[in-house]
């Protein structure tokens, strides 16, 4: 990886491929990632941004490894466990271990957020009928989620 | 750590301390310190957000472990190896193993930035008398580096 690595355009840099999100699935919409920093010799963790368009949503799901966020581009609504947060430009968002979580815009402009992950991580889990329904019993949680 | 900590001023947040960059000494001006997330239970690294003043410099040193960094507030000039890099609002800088850097604010704005590391990492290693005049054997090094 280069040293220098410029921004291109907004939230665009040299190089750094868009690329989807996920590799399919409908449980996820307008949403775009960029891997900014991958780890190796001397880096035990990447930072990717991660872009969704208004309306759109990240994949409703939880994992034991942590997620550490800073919201970069426009302001968030994020799920995180059984609350819903309200976060402006460089809030930060911790998802501890094995907590659902959700990103969505908040209005009709595109969020966007950094996320700092360790290279060794487990692979997400998403919500089960019982899981869901368990979300749902919260009437502002039945409102926020996609699923 | 709070899921959620808010950005209370410009590059300021609830409840995370404006710390010294270092213990002591005259190796650095006019930088300071926040750690916006630490590690722990399913994560193994930190962000910092560093911020240094106009005329300011940190640290001329290296070590094993990466910094991998986005400048968040203004322009930079970066020392990275034998190289000095300008580098923008949200560009990325790379900072590899066992490689000389130091970062000063381009012109007359703070400059900040975000910091990645591991927590797991080594101490840094200041330049000797040897290793300061091999990077002075550069016209444009010499006249940048503070030490």
């Amino acid at each position: 990886m280069s040293e220098h690595i410029r921004q291109t355009q907004p939230f665009r840099w040299d190089g750094v491929e868009v690329k989807p999100y996920k590799g399919e699935g409908a449980h996820f919409a307008g949403i775009t990632r960029q891997v900014l920093f991958v780890g190796g010799e001397g880096l035990g963790c990447e930072l990717r941004y991660f872009e969704i368009a208004p309306g759109g949503w990240s994949s409703l799901e939880r994992h034991r490894h942590v997620h550490a966020v800073m919201i970069v581009r426009g302001a968030a609504r994020v799920l995180v466990g059984h609350r819903i947060l309200d976060a402006g430009t460089h809030d930060l968002v911790r998802v501890p271990p094995l907590t659902w979580h959700q990103f969505q815009p908040a209005g009709q402009e595109p969020l966007g957020f950094l996320c700092m992950v360790d290279c060794g991580r487990d692979v997400p889990e998403r919500p089960d009928a019982e899981a869901l329904a368990a979300l749902r019993r919260d009437d502002d949680v039945a409102t926020f989620i996609r699923a």
